[in-house]
């Protein structure tokens, strides 16, 4: 399963025009404002206004509802949560404090780069100490920008601009926790989300203040502002996959959240890789079977869209976010089930044979091969009590 | 290396009445105030606001300084820094926020601990999940808690109040990067310290919000309010050492930081531990030879002081504070060679039979032990590139 570079990133799937994507259209800010999402939207909402109520069903008590709130603290009341962006530790410029500002370095400073590929290590490392997994770099292709961000409480659009000295993007993947992603869905693996999109925040924040006390410009970014995943496809972190997230070479395989940086500072990009992610979900489709709401799609891939929150112009296995935010909100959590039952996300730190076996035979990978990785107990819902007492 | 259970936590190193330290006397607090510091304050802190210019000398470039400057800027400007607390994401209360708070839970809403062993175990699973690389729980022994805070920017004073209901203690332990440490002292160790500061008040601020979440007090802390140390030894998370730091019996030995809240939900205390540091320090005195200032005593353990800086009443290794400061001023930045050199900070997930050996054979320990550790390898200091090529 060792990746091999290759020339195309995200537009390997690009078969006709792509527009950028209206932030608006995301299933989860359709949520908010289009009326036949409207009563769905209530009761999700609900939870996030500290409205939900515990019950009596393991996993959804007051200690996993407790736990998953707690996680989205600092992304929510530090962080621009997933809203429009650019607020609070993802602020667009370094703030002014004392007698200085956010970067603590002195004003004027400049680090000349004169080679991109040490400025590159240079900016990966420090990524990688302040907590990034994974960590990659692309030319930023301006297709996956989004057209206008969408404040989900304010209910407001503004056009996203983005400079046109902003070349590169900086994709980080932050591994979630893989005891408790096992729980998905329930509210002990929305916890592991939400506390990554805590942590993350953090980690795209000092990495933004890192680059500006170089003297470049940075935007730090979450879900905002860009679609994340083909970036991460051509920063070489990974491939796209049935379930449409991005599924990384690692042991963690798409069990990550996604975040990035817009800079001005010259960087050389990484090759994209490949590692039989394609061939490999064409025959697997386990995130299709187990999906509650059917929102993966089984069969090939294709153009074909489900509605206004996908985009057009890419052959792939498109999701149906009207589904799967109608699944998040008659469970009353985030899901996840589909990083759960996915092949590719194994135990921490191994890169499992099984998998590795997979890959290099998907011509002999069928319905069988899914039904032995069940039974060998890969992707099984665990108990909420292996949890709390692991 | 197995750790056994004991009766006495911090109280093993008491020997006279232990009065309640004041914060202003720490030695960071003291060059803010201290005519005799002043001098080398004004150095030292100028950094901190913007005012130190990179050197020639390799970690202490452009992009060591900024690393060092990036890591602390969650802490400083999100958190209540290395300051008086209570302040940002260490708020000693849940903060409004639209139509509910930042615990994002039902009002009124209390788990009745029926079971305390049970409720600490949930406790210690959602700050392991939140990011701790360690965690006990202790009951609240009043002796460790600061007289008066400090806070350095306003050079204000006020007593520490803690109503009785706080009967625990919850402390944590974060690990800081291995390789990163192996630079001390410069500014890429600094950045090791100063990216975990950043990310502890993350973990420390989920861990409040969720206990908060539960219908239970939290009050969230760094450094400030109280020493952790001692309470670290009473939740069972490691022992003294001759550096005055804690180490800890996993492979991260003394290169952890420590943060820690009070609460007054029913939780069952740790029991300390014992895994041979007094002895195996008595003989090593690496730390004591290392030390850029001679801050670090060698020879037995005494109930002396150096000056307002240490507490008295206490059996063991003082360190000279004023010593300590001089010499992260001198560098200009903070220090850690103790931790770097300690036999017991090991490669991560090592548990080195080097050090074993040495625990269990204390009374063969010599020089010879401290030589034949540095010939190894370990604890020398790493070339500048090895970090930024790693």
């Amino acid at each position: 399963m060792k990746p091999k570079l290759v020339s195309k990133g995200a537009e390997r799937y690009v078969v006709g025009k792509v527009e950028r994507f209206d932030q608006k259209n995301e299933a989860f800010k359709r949520a908010t404002w289009d009326p036949e999402m409207r009563e769905l939207a209530k009761a999700y909402y609900a939870k996030y206004e500290g409205r939900e109520m515990p019950k009596e069903k393991a996993g959804y008590t007051a200690k996993e509802l407790a736990l998953s709130m707690a996680g989205w603290h600092v992304a929510l009341d530090f962080g621009s949560g997933l809203f429009i962006g650019g607020e609070g530790m993802e602020a667009w410029e370094a703030q002014p404090v004392g007698r200085t500002d956010t970067t603590r370095m002195p004003k004027g400073l400049k680090l000349e780069v004169e080679d991109s590929v040490e400025a590159t290590r240079v900016i990966k490392s420090a990524a990688r100490l302040f907590g990034a997994s994974l960590v990659g770099v692309c030319g930023l292709d301006r297709r996956w920008l989004y057209s206008n961000s969408y404040h989900t409480l304010k209910r407001e659009s503004k056009p996203v601009e983005i400079g046109n000295e902003y070349r590169y993007a900086i994709v980080m993947a932050h591994e979630m926790d893989y005891e408790a992603m096992k729980q998905a869905p329930n509210n002990i693996a929305e916890a592991a989300a939400s506390t990554v999109y805590s942590r993350m925040a953090g980690v795209v924040a000092q990495l933004a203040q890192y680059i500006r006390g170089l003297g470049y410009k940075a935007i730090p970014m979450g879900n905002d502002t860009a679609n994340s995943v083909p970036l991460a496809i051509d920063a070489g972190l990974g491939e796209l996959s049935r379930m449409g997230l991005l599924i990384t070479p690692g042991s963690y395989g798409p069990r990550v959240r996604l975040n990035k940086i817009f800079t001005d500072m010259p960087l050389m990009p990484d090759s994209p890789i490949e590692f039989g992610v394609w061939d490999f979900c064409k025959k697997c489709e386990k995130c299709a079977r187990f999906c509650p709401s059917q929102a993966i799609v089984s069969g090939p891939p294709t153009e074909e869209i489900h509605n206004i929150s996908n985009i057009k112009g890419l052959l792939r296995w498109p999701v149906d976010g009207e589904k799967c935010f109608t699944s998040f909100a008659l469970n009353g959590t985030a899901c996840g089930t589909c990083i759960r039952v996915c092949p590719f996300n194994k135990t921490p730190g191994l890169l499992h044979e099984w998998v590795r076996w997979g890959v290099k035979n998907t011509r002999w990978l069928d319905s069988l091969f899914v039904k032995a990785d069940d039974l060998l107990g890969y992707g099984k819902r665990a108990q909420v009590d292996e949890f709390w007492h692991s």
